[in-house]
């Protein structure tokens, strides 16, 4: 079939996107999300259908950016269009969702494909829902791992061993990156760390290290940035370890499902060069993992899936029933993190776990007695030095105090209408509320925890104090103050957790960090 | 925050989308595919986000017709755009994403939200691919019938039994409803018979009897034809009885699976308000159903489902390992069966698959020996009668003749180049072979075998004719008969099947019917 070339100035989410009108789609019996190709005198590219009754005229083709480049074409040129067969990632798909087991090469075509737009939003979502509906073997995600890391950039480092930690995140408050970088870089060691902007959270590690120096870093700075101090803090995002990660997050993200999270974590690893891991895995109600025996399940898959891909893995089962240290929100975290390398913070618990953490990494390199060493490079301010190194070789002042950074001005402090000790407290509450009251976008947003789990508390003291940056959201998160309850004060569990009296409409808690 | 409105003129598949700059999406906090409000001093309404850093500048908020509609906007109005909660429609597919069952309201949620546009092809395709990987189970497989009778036209009769029948398909060349419905028509039970356009096959039912008459009927025109005439024979698509159907159709195509099989025939079943009912389940290889253990399990399901939304559902197992007759294509097979009612033809399997399940419907209808009673509203002459009334109701010529069906004028016949027996007929590459030729959208365009299963076949003997309405249609189809063999000729089956020296692509054959 002959068509008349419109373009569309769409960009399709990087799609190879052709659309048609229905009339020519039926004609050419071309259904949507079938494959044709688009052939001038000069070349031919395979694009996806979509129909349309609107966009494009009978006779004509609409063609997005991508393909309109790819074919060098002009407005309003015929070309010959015909139905293509559709290609084997898909076929490969299909297998999965058959329930069979897919190979390298298989899992590597899937890959190229996504970032290459030559699926549709429809078949990744499949590809996903597959993979989390059947799971992933060992094999599946080493491979998806490996074929994340040759579709992404990589990190050459001449020093060696490399080492990182990674948490898979989940527990609001937990800024112990901002604390285990400068640790090991003061003690020698080069740890290009990456790390995430929050999803879901009210925080990610970027988030938090942005409010003290630039994290948007390239490939070419980070590397400058590690060969001149050890130590980055870099967003992930910026440095395009898995472009395809980046495209499964997105449907991940409405459908509360995450069966990429080992080979999202383990080929951001591989692909920044590391040769030991310490993967923290927070455990507990209000976490990612619930229960102990299923974080001893998950740090063996990180430590198998380590070994077959040349990396030494380690994981630290960490406790996650609460938000760690007292700050939840950008500034407040970054504020509280540069108070512990300061030894001025009160927060023992990011000391304890950075410390156990750094230790851990230390004793994979060969370090003896690992945490004492942590400490020591704590105690001693060889970790606050090596922070303001840090922070000056990304670009941001390394003269900053705790006291500069700025909180959100609008404020509001709840104070217990009973005495009692903090039985529980809610992190998924606790994180919607930092979100309400506008993080982590405005960084000056978040809570600040007065009281922690068992902790005493008399009438009238304050349990926490809710940060915005404008008043509409500090307003936003109060009304809905009035629903959540992030804390539960009293002498005793009360037995009765909430009574069901119709069909509750169940929302899962979620916690989707990349 | 305060956006302006860009209208985007486009329909979005009918989905309630609106466009947010990169950089507006994240200062809001909303990633791609989640929810905002956007509110103007009037209404508020709920839409998808989709983001994009060009479609519209910072500042602005591009608005598909669906949510420009309901909004009543102007180009450039201010409107406040906030973060909404996901609908529960998606909750609901998360927790089917769980392996939870779903209950009838909440599949009758998410079937409103598909049709409503408020669900996205990602959360589309994951709530199809759970069904798909997780399975239905008999209880949700019937409230999914029901939402779907319930949020689609019905169809009221008052003459009762209101009877139909039904094939999965998967067969080429199955032209038995054209038989049927004048049959039992003729027998004077009352058979509304809506059917499918091809999707993945040479010629759908709609197709077949559209080379006779008009079946773009909507549900008035459809019903005086049945009050007229007992039986019609209308495109399913043009009385919208399932409307949720249509969508979900559209993400099984590109994945090649069907979990909606049974919900989407009983629906439709429903809706005509058929009391009684027979499907036709081909069996074999080649055929979507394999065995007949598992065509009888497939029966019990359509059974069972049947009577629990007060159908009484009897089911026909048919040899499904060759086409139905000697055409394939949408003329050739309404000639046939045009032949077959006027006593002429030669394809005695149409005839007698045709009285077997007209025998049945017949049977259950309360008329002993229901087989005789077909095949003597054939002999007698009453059932071609009846046919012909049923075109001229539905605005086609009722004088028409075999002899006045167009064929392509473009053949091709191929000899054997060998004596044997017809050992085999590969259904899935017959029907391919077809569509290569032009079918189903040249009605003209086909196969027309002159062999069988066993058969004899001497050297130099026709095979099978392959008819285009374009030259460069039938060299497409003669093309691949290099690859393709469509038959098997010999004395004896070939113990080899093939050699599998690397690892193979495989492309699963795939029937999709609706």
């Amino acid at each position: 079939m002959i068509l008349k070339t419109v373009f569309l100035g769409l960009d399709a989410g990087g799609k190879a996107v052709a659309v048609l009108h229905e009339q020519d789609a039926e004609q050419l019996g071309a259904m949507s999300l079938a494959r044709i190709t688009i052939r001038t005198d000069v070349v031919e590219q395979t694009a996806i259908v979509h129909t349309s009754t609107d966009l494009v005229q009978p006779g004509h083709i609409g063609v997005c950016k991508k393909v309109w480049a790819a074919l060098g074409l002009e407005e309003g040129v015929d070309v010959e269009v015909n139905v293509a067969p559709f290609p084997a990632s898909l076929l490969f798909i299909r297998n999965k969702l058959m329930g069979r087991k897919l190979v390298y090469d298989e899992i590597l075509n899937i890959v190229e494909d996504t970032i290459g737009g030559k699926l549709s939003d429809v078949e990744i979502a499949a590809f996903v829902t597959a993979l989390h509906c059947f799971g992933l073997d060992l094999d599946e995600a080493t491979n998806l791992s490996r074929a994340m890391v040759k579709t992404g950039n990589m990190l050459k480092l001449d020093k060696q061993p490399v080492v990182d930690k990674h948490s898979i995140g989940g527990v609001p408050g937990d800024k112990t990156t901002l604390l285990v970088v400068p640790i090991i870089a003061a003690c020698g060691l080069p740890i290009p760390k990456t790390s995430s902007r929050a999803i879901t959270s009210a925080a990610g590690t970027a988030d938090r290290a942005e409010v003290l120096m630039p994290v948007s870093l390239d490939m070419g700075e980070m590397q400058e940035v590690v060969e001149r101090t050890d130590g980055c803090i870099v967003w992930g995002g910026s440095v395009h370890l898995a472009p395809a990660d980046d495209i499964f997050v997105k449907v991940e993200y409405p459908l509360s499902i995450d069966p990429l999270l080992l080979p999202s974590i383990m080929s951001k690893k591989k692909s920044v060069g590391a040769d030991l891991l310490v993967v923290d895995i927070p455990c507990g109600r209000g976490a990612k993992v619930k229960t102990i025996g299923e974080a001893d399940l998950l740090a063996k898959d990180f430590m198998e899936i380590g070994s077959r891909m040349g990396m030494q893995v380690r994981c630290a089962v960490t406790y996650g029933e609460q938000p760690v240290g007292y700050a939840i929100g950008p500034s407040l975290e970054a504020k509280e993190a540069l108070e512990a390398l300061m030894n001025r913070g009160s927060a023992s618990d990011v000391v304890e776990k950075a410390i156990a953490v750094a230790g851990m990494i230390l004793e994979m390199a060969g370090k003896e007695n690992g945490r004492e060493h942590a400490a020591e490079a704590l105690r001693s301010g060889k970790a606050e030095m090596k922070m303001r190194e840090i922070i000056e070789a990304q670009g941001g002042d390394p003269r900053i105090n705790p006291e500069d950074i700025a909180l959100g001005s609008h404020q509001f402090t709840l104070q217990s209408d009973r005495s009692g000790i903090v039985l529980w407290i809610n992190n998924a509450l606790v994180a919607d509320l930092a979100r309400f009251a506008g993080c982590p976008k405005d960084s000056g947003a978040g809570i600040l925890l007065h009281k922690k789990l068992g902790d005493i508390v008399d009438e009238g003291e304050s349990l926490f104090t809710i940060y915005a940056e404008r008043s509409a959201n500090l307003q936003h998160a109060l009304d809905k103050l009035e629903n959540f309850r992030i804390m539960g004060i009293g002498n005793r569990i009360e037995m009765l957790i909430h009574e069901v009296k119709e069909r509750p409409v169940t929302e899962r808690t979620f916690a989707l960090d990349r």
